[in-house]
């Protein structure tokens, strides 16, 4: 019997978010490998070893998958959201390179990712031109994020910042608040979109000069809309049209 | 009885991609509202009317689907991918700023967009910040894409491109690629997604210098990597750490 590694997003909380594509194939695992409150999400039944690990370090949970593959098993690498985004398919990727035999069948199986999850929630926030960043210093100096940061903004990007707040670096959101202030109008909403579709879920939104560090943590996701972002009603919204600015 | 509107992603066309939660809704609907192709995924029941529309008449869906909801009728106005990407979302909330009645209940249902089923398939090549970009000057100038993408290169954003090709500006997307070259070293890898999870799903890659605009049509995604894309064996991925570059 050869196995396979299949990498699945879980998507940010809700059961009725995750593609039966991703429930099919959760059926006919024998192993799942995570970070812990994600394989938390998966439900036991006999025949299936849950492997929960902790948070950084994706790549020993990588090595994990592909040695548990080649010895047969059919594993399934959960990830919350896309595993596509800031999540464990690279991670496996960057293992994969370091692997001595060959790769076993595997498969890249997407979720909803936690901004549209969270766009959803607001109306249509990220409706035109957008820009995804990881906020977290972890793998990448700040310079990179500031230098990204400014570009987003200059190109009049639309923006969803995943991983804005930790404890070990409470200082740099409200850093990356500066900047956007340096460089966004006054009336630029600002969205935080914590734990969407869980019972613990809350949105707020506010102008950029209103924005504080304390209003995100790790399970928020900051949204940003562009200059020309609107409101009507409790909705907010980046139109479809835009001028050259 | 009152009437409401959601605003569904039918993701990219598979139905194991279609979540429960959007599957539930257009269980209770009455109306269907959207472009042709995407109707034509929905199953006929008793009960249940399909509005089929031609292209580039959002506007009019989203006021239709206004109308249906005041007289008390249960709308889903259906769009590929995520609702929120490029798609219905924006044009209901810009009909609604002319809606003179309170607005209906009105949901955003999140799917799973083309960009993110197109990177699962070619690995995870969006694993690190990236932009997703709308190549059709529709509704936009040329000269705000092109400002766009040239912030996305110099802030070394992986990028998506969303419409990159028509048969109305067939040559606008030889000047994209053209921006490209100048702007990205030569073995950045490009994507060509199309028709991802459909029977005529295919997938190329290609060094930048070999990309070609007949490669793209209009049910093809584009993807960029950033300038540490890499490539392991068949699977192309972003790596999850960056240098300040």
């Amino acid at each position: 019997m050869s196995g396979w590694i299949a990498v699945a997003g879980l998507g940010p909380g809700a059961p009725e978010l995750i593609t039966p594509d991703v429930a099919a194939t959760l059926e006919k695992a024998t192993d799942i490998i995570g970070y812990g409150p994600y394989v938390a999400r998966i439900a036991q039944r006999d025949g299936l070893n849950l492997h929960a690990s902790d948070n950084r370090v994706e790549l020993d949970r990588a090595c994990h998958a592909l040695e548990l593959a080649a010895s047969g098993a059919r594993v399934v690498i959960v990830s919350s959201g896309d595993p596509g985004v800031f999540a464990m398919a690279s991670a496996l990727f960057e293992a994969a390179e370091c692997w001595p035999a060959p790769l076993p069948e595997i498969h890249v199986l997407p979720g909803i990712t936690a901004m549209l999850a969270a766009a959803a929630r607001a109306g249509a926030p990220l409706g035109h031109d957008f820009c995804a960043i990881n906020l977290s210093d972890n793998l990448k100096p700040f310079a990179l994020i500031e230098r990204r940061l400014r570009h987003a903004a200059r190109g009049d990007f639309a923006m969803a910042f995943y991983n804005p707040r930790s404890a070990t670096r409470p200082h740099q959101f409200a850093r990356v608040l500066q900047i956007l202030r340096e460089e966004c109008n006054d009336d630029r909403p600002v969205i935080f979109a914590r734990a969407v579709s869980t019972p613990e879920e809350s949105l707020k939104t506010v102008a950029l000069p209103q924005a504080t560090p304390e209003m995100a943590d790790m399970r928020t996701v900051v949204l940003v809309g562009n200059s020309m972002t609107r409101q009507v009603g409790r909705w907010i919204y980046t139109p479809r049209r835009a001028e050259a600015g």
